[in-house]
């Protein structure tokens, strides 16, 4: 039980989901939304499925301060100190920078899983299982750890990481030998016959000393205003003025280099839900093959996708393979085909 | 000025319209909704129109108990005892003669219009000066006379009378020969290229001298119904027992087989509005054919129209041929081709 105390999750919820446009808007994204109307929202899942690893307190979010009151709404039992508010967005490593130092701060023997809040995970208990595990091996030693999803396709929308054959004894993590970035389809396929490439989740897994001597080695500068607005609680200035750059340039990578990344291999029915398409393949379809959320009739219609969160009712006729989504009144119908568009109409309007 | 005190408007208005739900529905239906998009719902444009013809409080509304507070609150100006409340639907011969009956209790002189509250006509001036035609004629004679709309098309959603060719002397009025009821395709164009065939547009006009003897006359059960109801004031009751049958067959076919219908051939851009083509044709169209009301972006739609009355923003694309009708977050999507099914649509819900 010694650990458990230690363990820390922190959730980056910053994103504004403008690929799920009008369903997930700027003013109140995709991880505020029950996207799967299973009655929580991503943002709560993600909660839920670290409940039990750590005690409720360890928790702590960082979003951007347009959504402090979603989060202090949806998310009761967080302490109202966890969350932390960027004044502007600057990527993933300035925002898991600072949790990871306010964090050690409270607690120097700090434990720490690093995770999206808007991707799915349809097995739990076995996303418990390897992250405990990871957590484990990174309170014994200076690595870092990174989920690694098993590709059940030769997906060109994620970022790979291909791992050495060989398992850390007596565990099931192995060592990272590279990170890749999101593949053509032609070396997609290469990954996914070669056996030994893993989605990166963006789940990682470090204790505290460990990511903070990564930053103060691949990023001193990040280290240095990070440290210093931990301190002098001078987020409004010293945050926006860090460099916008994600946690796998600023560490993973180099990180990685040194041979301090490893990966524990997982098998959890893990989707970022990124676009529609992953979102309809988690959805239930009838023998249509239309998927549905809300209140929604379908005549003659055909693999479509609907997310209606506010409407009344929703009645289509005669669809082929389109997404309809609705939220507070802004309606969306575009073909499944023509998804990459959405940002597009979104930003024009 | 002495006919003109004598001139009463009745506007008839308890359709419910469920050819374009969700956009008109049971509770709202569409006389009661802005359809075109001009700022007024089309029951205000049908009393603007017959502004001046008489004193704004000869106008009288027959609609269903459920839309008196709709009513009241569109038309201020018409006087609360001019509104007739029908406590069930029994078709257009019991409510016209409700509405007469009435009116020659306060006035035994009145020369009478009766309209739907549902068409529009794109030249009010014109319609005037015919409606104002046909009033000097019923003045003077105890015969009928209805509005016979110049066709422009084998329309076959209408039902047609045929005029002699002869005006009567000194007027644009025909006699009609005989009433039609909405033709095949085929007999549509042979009556478009005969020429004196013209849509029954359901604007009767007639003194209550006349209306009231034809009601003795041809249905003299109804006659007395109305009679009773309107000197005992029991609605409730008297109503419903009444038959349920159309002005045409109660009263306009038997007149006219005794020579008592005429008609005023008219061309003023009128349309019954009774569907979506009809709306379609009267909305301006963007260079790809798409018609819009409220709100709405159209990429890559071709043809389409789209009626969103409530909601914040309609994003379409891909769309070819499609109707999308929006109405207090209730939404309908359907290929204009299947616009038919509609009605079902919305009863099984």
């Amino acid at each position: 039980m010694q650990s458990y105390t230690h363990h820390h999750i922190v959730i980056m919820a910053g994103g504004i989901g403008s690929r799920f446009w009008p369903l997930s808007t700027p003013e109140y994204p995709k991880q505020f939304i029950d996207i799967l109307g299973c009655g929580k929202s991503l943002i709560q899942l993600t909660v839920d499925r670290f409940r039990g690893l750590c005690p409720d307190e360890n928790f702590w979010i960082v979003t951007n301060q347009a959504y402090i009151d979603i989060v202090k709404q949806q998310l009761p039992s967080v302490p109202e100190s966890h969350i932390l508010a960027e004044p502007a967005a600057r990527n993933t490593a300035p925002c898991i920078a600072w949790a990871c130092w306010a964090i050690s701060q409270e607690d120097p023997d700090a434990n720490i899983v690093v995770t999206p809040s808007d991707a799915i995970v349809m097995n739990p208990e076995e996303f418990r299982r390897v992250a405990t595990n990871a957590l484990a091996f990174t309170a014994q030693s200076s690595n870092i750890v990174t989920i690694g999803i098993r590709p059940s396709r030769p997906e060109i929308g994620y970022g790979y990481v291909a791992m050495l054959p060989e398992a850390v004894a007596g565990t099931e993590i192995h060592p990272v030998s590279q990170f890749k970035e999101k593949p053509s389809l032609d070396v997609a396929r290469q990954y996914l016959s070669a056996g030994n490439y893993l989605w990166n989740a963006g789940i990682f897994v470090w204790n505290a000393r460990t990511i903070i001597s990564s930053f103060q080695q691949f990023k001193p500068q990040i280290a240095r205003q990070i440290a210093e607005m931990v301190a002098t609680g001078d987020t409004l200035t010293l945050f926006p003025a860090c460099e916008k750059i994600s946690i796998d340039y600023a560490v993973m990578e180099p990180a990685s280099q040194k041979g301090m990344v490893f990966t524990h291999p997982a098998d959890f029915g893990w989707s970022d839900l990124g676009n529609w398409a992953s979102l309809y393949d988690k959805l239930e379809k009838d023998s249509h093959g239309n998927a549905s959320v809300g209140p929604v009739r379908f005549f003659d219609c055909q693999d479509c996708i609907v997310h209606a969160e506010d409407a009344q009712q929703v009645v289509l006729q005669g669809l082929n393979n389109y997404i309809v989504s609705e939220k507070g009144g802004r309606f969306l119908i575009c073909q499944r085909t023509e998804e990459q568009q959405i940002k597009q109409f979104s930003s024009n309007i």
